[in-house]
């Protein structure tokens, strides 16, 4: 088999241990005769699934018993029309812009006569390549939520620290940090996140919110309604059980290696390896701010484009897939999600300084 | 392995050899060393998989090439929603009430503002087990679009032949007998299909529309906007990819087998073996109509809920899974789409035979 190390910012690498259980029973699984592809979503069987995995993800995130735990469709592009249509309706909705996601999040929600959208503070300035500042005064007290991106995946920044938002519900796209990064989902109103970078394959949204928050308006449709699929325990219409089922894995396997604790300071530990090398290096800088960098998502640049073109020409040849920076930043990123092993990372820093040493880098 | 025959309305059986191959590349696809599951979908290895999956279904139903062909997320029951959405604004939305699924899409019709629903005919008049005809003076001819159930997957109908709207084009839900029944993609204005019955896992959505049809109107939701995808090759946000393979492995197999027609005639035979054993038992009866008697669904009843219950918890015990008729309906449904093998009709029809004498059936 083919030896790579793939940085992909999703669908990103999941864990080799779920992909061979998928495997050894994805023809008859668990002597049923049937794949879990097979399984009616109102099987006995695909009802196991499911609440395990609910359990599972409310062990791992430490959920209240107040919050519920939705598996949608539609990833979090939907969610930026869901959560507005839902949360906002007649109201004032705020948001927080740090990125291309956060960006897109409020052009939607724009859409949406009946809410009025207040973008509160921005890091466009600087390319987003920091975290905006906000103080509990600059939130309007009657807004519906105030929205943010709490780790930007194009640019590279986290909120490590969460704003002051008074008595308003923060909502928080989590895609690309969930299960990685510890947050306290008490402190939130509503939690969403595309399952293709922590979580499973695309095509699963995980919802995690207030139950006090839902079931408040008329929704345009069943399928956007958040209280539906809460008073249906997701199984409104067929749910994408297959992507359910990895899911569920998934979290049993980031159980089983200690938690989302352990993840984290286990992906502080892989970032730092490269962050170090970038600190270090005369050729490779980060264009991020240190102290909002995220450790799920590392953007990298020689400074130079034909340069940047040629690293990534030659580490694609050594194995090091999806590793070219978004067309919208350049140069390099490497998505070090919690299924990215470790060694991935040194194999990288060590072609960093090998290619570092031919290409006139001097220390 | 355990040896049953899935009878289940959807998810549904897949093709073993489908099964088998995505087993045997489930770690590692064409030697990549990555999972599909794991493909960026913007890799080169994706978009192999994608144009492929759309080149086939193109093939299959003869799509000419004024239709797009679109692999979106959300089930039939988004659809409700965003066909009225990017077809209807301030117009007339026109819908034939053939069963549960009809009745839903007309509710969330009435749900949009700006939408004026017209119900042309119901057969709810006896229990949805007749297909109503309507005549082309019926037929508003201001209407955006006449909607359809090409087959009720609960009920058990089928349209077998198309209503005449003049010129107003006609949309079909054609979730449970896409590619099972040969359609004339020509004779629509659009057609979607949940993909869990007859082209793979749950999770995906196929909408085939013909391109005038769309980008007329502004769109709540970039989501929801079926030009957006049409624009972007169904990769505007990340799409469901791994269904969206296995859906291309399911056009394949249909291809080998020798295409839609053929499909059909099978499906044809397979219906007959059970239709046949209906008509000539003293026991078993279908409370559909002969005309409208889906190939793809068949109910059928003992006519005494103990007795039907007694088969049902017999069946089971003898690896038929998911016989039990909706609860709607109630008594016994086989759901016989591409996939389901003969075989499992003629132990189904010896079961019933069984079954019979036992339990004082007589001829």
């Amino acid at each position: 088999m083919k030896e790579v190390y793939n940085f992909s910012a999703g669908p990103a690498v999941l864990p080799k241990a779920v992909l061979e259980q998928a495997q050894s029973e994805l023809v008859n699984y668990q002597n049923s005769g049937m794949s879990v592809m097979e399984l009616s979503h109102r099987s006995s069987l695909f009802e196991t699934i499911i609440q395990s995995a609910e359990t599972s993800l409310r062990e791992l995130m430490n959920i209240p018993d107040n919050y519920r735990v939705l598996f949608l469709q539609g990833g979090a592009s939907l969610q930026f029309t869901m959560v507005p249509l839902n949360l906002a309706a007649g109201k004032k909705a705020c948001y927080i812009s740090t990125g291309s996601w956060s960006k897109k999040a409020i052009s939607e929600a724009k859409k949406i006569s009946g809410v009025e959208v207040e973008v509160l503070a921005s890091s466009e300035d600087k390319k987003f390549t920091y975290i905006p500042k906000i103080d509990r005064e600059d939130v309007p007290q009657d807004a519906a939520y105030v929205h943010i991106t709490t780790n930007n995946t194009i640019e590279g920044t986290t909120y490590y620290e969460l704003p002051d938002t008074g008595n308003v519900p923060l909502v928080a796209d989590m895609s690309s940090n969930i299960l990685s990064v510890n947050y306290n989902v008490a402190d939130f109103g509503l939690i969403y996140a595309g399952a293709q970078k922590n979580i499973g394959p695309a095509g699963l949204t995980v919802v995690i919110v207030r139950e006090d928050l839902i079931g408040k308006v008329d929704v345009l449709s069943s399928m956007l309604d958040y209280s539906v699929f809460a008073k249906n325990g997701s199984i409104y219409n067929t749910p994408p059980t297959f992507a359910i089922y990895i899911a569920k894995l998934v979290f049993d396997w980031v159980k089983e290696l200690g938690g989302v604790s352990k993840m984290e300071k286990t992906n502080r530990e892989k970032a730092s390896i490269l962050y170090d090398e970038i600190a270090n290096s005369h050729l490779f800088s980060s264009p991020v701010e240190a102290s909002a960098r995220s450790i799920n998502n590392i953007p990298f640049v020689t400074g130079d484009k034909e340069l940047d073109a040629k690293f990534n020409q030659e580490a694609l040849a050594q194995g090091f897939e999806n590793l070219k920076g978004h067309r919208s930043v350049g140069g390099m990123r490497a998505s070090l999600y919690n299924a990215f092993p470790k060694a991935g990372v040194e194999a990288l820093v060590a072609f960093m300084k090998k290619f570092e040493a031919e290409n006139g880098g001097s220390k």
